[in-house]
């Protein structure tokens, strides 16, 4: 089996979204499986000194025509709600949480957060928001809740953009295979000819 | 006749080499002309606060790879010379004056000097490169030279750098069609199917 691919995110990204709509099944028709990875992209800037490309004010409008205009492209529903971006640690935490439980779960409650955000606009920069995301997988509410309070939870996000960090990562989506990294999603032509040839 | 395409780009701009290989038969595919348009993404970056990526810390060694990894892609060839970014304005400036002597010698100078810069590693920021790089095309060495020393084309370079802010243009390269703005050599793909399609 071939090493699995490594896709880090953060929530509140536009290009991060539709990239988790597409890099499974790139992944999986190349014999490969995906470690997903939220991290929190604000604690990745304090190490790069990086800005946000919608909090710059010449590329803002740019970015949010380039985000629609990206889904359109690769065929994916996709809305910038009003509040964007986001701090996203309360759905970043519940992956890291949930993974330690059901790695299944917690890939489907990614999915359920990335669109809630992009496909329905809620604002999961809520904990309640995240949570009523939960109890819509079957989680119990009050478990869940205590959880995304923990410390152990807290110290596990912290670990991630630690190890993004170490990893050389500093943006979203930000995809390694075999240690080779690709940045962004308008890369996934190139993730595509990198897995069928091996390298290129 | 269709609009003609507007492509902004920095000489320093690897990127910027990568679309000026591709730009002009896509768009001769599709019935539209180029407009060449060299500027200094310093002045640009003033304006938006803008770091050049290879200049971030963590950003750099993710640069170098994935400018010869997005070369190999499109099989353009490419090396990173040593000395990089460069300033650029001896080459901007000589192409605006030869552009309002002869547009064919200007695109004819473009891209010798960005494949002497990005293929044969010869450093462009020198203006005895550029007068060279001209006397390979046929000018008179002196007159270029003077005329490269000269106001007028000084203010023409300053007038199209103050344009491109004006467009919004915040990077290299950035290709506008039709008031579209696309950003960067990877939108090539979306630059493409824009063309066939009138819009998507």
């Amino acid at each position: 089996m071939a090493n699995p691919i490594d896709f880090y995110f953060d929530f509140s990204s536009p290009y991060g979204y539709l990239m988790s709509e597409k890099i499974d099944p790139l992944a999986a028709a190349h014999g490969r499986s995906v470690n997903w990875r939220p991290i929190l992209l604000g604690v990745v800037y304090k190490t790069t000194g990086a800005v946000a490309m919608p909090l710059v004010p010449l590329k803002r409008p740019y970015a949010l025509r380039d985000f629609e205009r990206s889904a359109r492209f690769l065929d994916v529903p996709l809305h910038i709600p009003e509040a964007f971006p986001i701090p996203t640690q309360h759905a970043a935490r519940a992956f890291y949480w949930l993974e330690g439980q059901d790695p299944g779960r917690a890939r489907a409650f990614a999915h359920a957060a990335y669109r809630g955000l992009f496909v329905d606009g809620k604002d999961i920069s809520q904990l309640e928001v995240v949570l009523d995301i939960g109890a819509g997988l079957g989680l119990a509410r009050e478990q869940f809740a205590a959880a995304l309070g923990s410390d152990a939870v807290k110290e596990r996000l912290k670990a991630a953009c630690s190890a993004a960090i170490d990893a050389q990562v500093f943006g979203s989506p930000f995809v390694i295979i075999d240690g080779e990294p690709f940045w962004g999603v308008d890369r996934l032509a190139q993730i595509e000819r990198w897995l069928k040839e091996g390298g290129f």
